[in-house]
């Protein structure tokens, strides 16, 4: 086959998340034909990323540095931390410029289909951060969905069997902006009704 | 920004198409977290895809070998040509063993939004063979979209003003095979009434 150098590449694509084998071949043909040294930086920006980027050992944020840079900065209010599920969150939220506390990535959400269980997130770290005691409260920040809600209250069950002196606290649930009442779900609706303020 | 190589890698892959800075993000951090030896098997096949594969200099369909693999397969009809759009289109019809003569890659369709015009596909390159006088008939078989269409339109005239003793002819339209009355479209129930055998 002197197709094989392109079956390799549409065959590595459709392992990504999300991406099947008629996209894997989008994106292969999209890297060829692109003017210009578009494959050779997006080969050399995997490889940059992959030797250079390491799980902060304090918090589990992709970072350079070890302690990363949120954990590094004593600007920040040292006293409170949010776990959130992924890197992305951390991004997100940090953006918004809403928060200035510490942050603590689980890696995910506990999900039995896709067998994670609480080996697979990094909790232990969080109890470890906990254990300190600079910690005076913890914002539960996982999804709003079945998995990140089953997450929150398994973590929320596990905080209280523990002694530690912290608050524990949810991101609060109701109506995004934006949104309109009759598009709106059933359970957002409930959400939002009963934490009318 | 100690995040800088993240960065860097979920920008590039943002350029992909279809895929968004959300997508992106996604994609990097699921390169990033992978196990075993993935990230670098894609650069890898990036790089060598890049390096290997050309355009076939009779069909514009990428190989490694020019003429590719299927231009200089002698066991098939020379005497037929399906013009498509994509190399994908040859992959798939290919697969389907319904058909076992040449191909030419137009490179996508005529496109006023997306700024592609004749001389962004290979139709010159398609006359320079039929005036060689070896091929009999040309099958367009361009999508049923609103582009496909107009580029197969388009080709038909073309070819009609020229003086080839080549037959034009185009892929059928009608229900695929799975499809259900009550949900298809009017114009393709058009095209299976007026297409009845």
């Amino acid at each position: 086959m002197s197709r094989a150098p392109v079956d390799k590449l549409i065959r590595l694509l459709a392992r990504l998340p999300g991406i099947g084998e008629k996209s894997g071949a989008r994106l292969a043909y999209f890297i060829l034909n692109s003017r210009g040294k578009f494959p050779e930086e997006l080969a050399a920006a995997i490889i940059e990323a992959r030797n250079t980027i390491k799980s902060c050992s304090t918090c589990n944020n992709p970072d350079t540095q070890d302690p990363c840079e949120i954990c590094a900065d004593d600007d920040r209010d040292r006293t409170i931390v949010m776990v959130v599920e992924e890197p992305q969150d951390v991004t997100v939220m940090d953006k918004a410029g809403v928060y200035d506390g510490l942050y603590h990535v689980l890696g995910g959400a506990l999900s039995p289909l896709a067998g994670r269980g609480p080996e697979d997130l990094s909790f232990d770290l969080l109890l470890h951060r906990l254990s300190a005691g600079e910690i005076k409260e913890v914002v539960i920040a996982t999804n709003p969905s079945v998995e990140g809600d089953a997450t929150a209250a398994w973590m929320e069950e596990q905080l209280a069997g523990r002694d530690y002196d912290v608050k524990v606290t949810r991101l609060a649930r109701g109506m995004p902006v934006g949104s309109q009442v009759k598009y709106m779900d059933e359970l957002s609706l409930r959400h939002a009704v009963k934490g009318r303020t």
